[in-house]
């Protein structure tokens, strides 16, 4: 079956595969927000993304999600729709506003008073310290299992890899896709069916960006580790909330741990 | 002198440098956009977002410029602010909507019936077939050329770039910023101010984003080379554009020329 998420083009150098990235738009309960992405899982990525940005708190509340694929001869129905219907509609009130990330960086840092990692984490859940316990070793191998799942980057070196494992380095989801938060959001939303994140680990195949580890963070999962560096505002972030904090992990490295909270071994 | 754009963090394995990244609010007349940069080079980065979101067309239209850095003793002070005042202040009505990204896409794509890169490149003022000439054995000696600029880069690995180049290859101006947004606004804020862009060229440290090489359309710049994959979409905007793209040029390597328009020799 063809990929959905790759698309073959012509170039002066001949043909070549490149990410695909196309608008999709999320209706939540009347509420819109439009994001560009990579096609394929994106009731997932709809899913994942109202868990990460806290618009809902579990999938029980969902009501249902329906994929409206987009029609070429329809210009008024030109752009692929995930509808999400809530059990509690009020839910999703002001979610469009929530989505802008703009909006939630305003919302919490330097015009709240606040140029720090502080501000960013009110409202968090606390994390349970200790848990999960992780082997410090287990990570270089989850990046590895990762990269072996990463087909579209192999194919067109365009795109974000995101993955969430057990403490013991089982594979629950993994996901690619043109934008990074996006690869995480579907992530997300593929674990959070079958799986408590609580006990989960997020690698990135790219940085340790401080709005990826807040996602995390708002779905319960307490252990994060990039193959890239991680920002000041993310070690703010991961001190803040005590959170696992690694960058650079390798296949073949253990990476720095920025922060741990005793949950490493 | 201390680099402003890097932090020292104590993490588990040590001291390490990272990429600081801080919010900054940008003034406009009114109206206000929050972003998260790293600091240094503000007033550039001001300056290169507002041409390169089509907010002014030249910088003649700014009267005034100033950064107003945020003091730890003053809460309502809490974040860095830059300031521009513009000789017609009408033409920054409706800035801060412009601004938020998800907006442009959602005014100019899949909602207004296009998912191609059509509906993106409306407005941009048409580009010159052939000019600027390029020989395409100079974009390796651009990315080389950019990568020994990298300064945070080599300290930190959490950071882009972004160089601005003569049809020649000199360096005209180069930036590096935790958002790749950021080092492109700030690498065109930089040489604006002194360059005919239409006469330039982009290279990118990272891939060829569709949001970046729109910025470089609207500015008038017409080739730009990534040291990335570029996505489907940017494919189509140079397509419809008439834009010279090139990724995966590498200081060995001279890249896959996606579109090009008669530009490279």
């Amino acid at each position: 079956m063809e990929d959905p998420g790759l698309a073959r083009v012509e170039t002066e150098d001949g043909p070549e595969w490149v990410i695909r990235e196309e608008p999709l738009l999320l209706e939540v309960e009347g509420e819109r927000v439009l994001t560009m992405r990579t096609p394929g899982e994106d009731e997932a990525l709809a899913l994942g993304f109202l868990l990460g940005e806290g618009v809902i708190r579990s999938l029980d509340e969902v009501r249902d999600v329906a994929l409206v694929p987009a029609r070429a001869s329809a210009p008024e129905a030109a752009v692929d729709v995930v509808r999400v219907s809530l059990r509690d509609p009020e839910r999703a009130r002001g979610a469009s506003g929530v989505l802008s990330r703009a909006h939630e960086i305003r919302a919490s840092c330097g015009l709240c008073g606040r140029t720090s990692g502080e501000g960013l984490t009110k409202g968090l859940a606390p994390l349970v310290a200790g848990r999960p316990r992780v082997a410090r070793s287990a990570l270089p191998l989850m990046v590895r299992e990762l990269a072996s799942r990463q087909e579209r980057f192999k194919k067109t070196g365009g795109c974000h890899a995101a993955g969430i494992f057990s403490a013991a380095g089982e594979l629950w989801a993994a996901a690619e896709d043109v934008g990074r938060h996006n690869a995480l959001d579907k992530a997300i939303g593929l674990a959070a069916r079958t799986r408590d994140l609580r006990e989960g680990v997020v690698i990135l195949s790219g940085r340790g960006g401080f709005e990826l580890l807040l996602k995390a963070l708002r779905v319960g999962i307490a252990v994060v580790a990039s193959v890239g560096a991680a920002s000041s505002l993310a070690t703010e972030i991961a001190d803040e909330a005590g959170a696992t904090l690694v960058g650079f992990v390798r296949e073949s490295k253990p990476g720095r741990v920025y922060f741990d909270d005793q949950r490493l071994v």
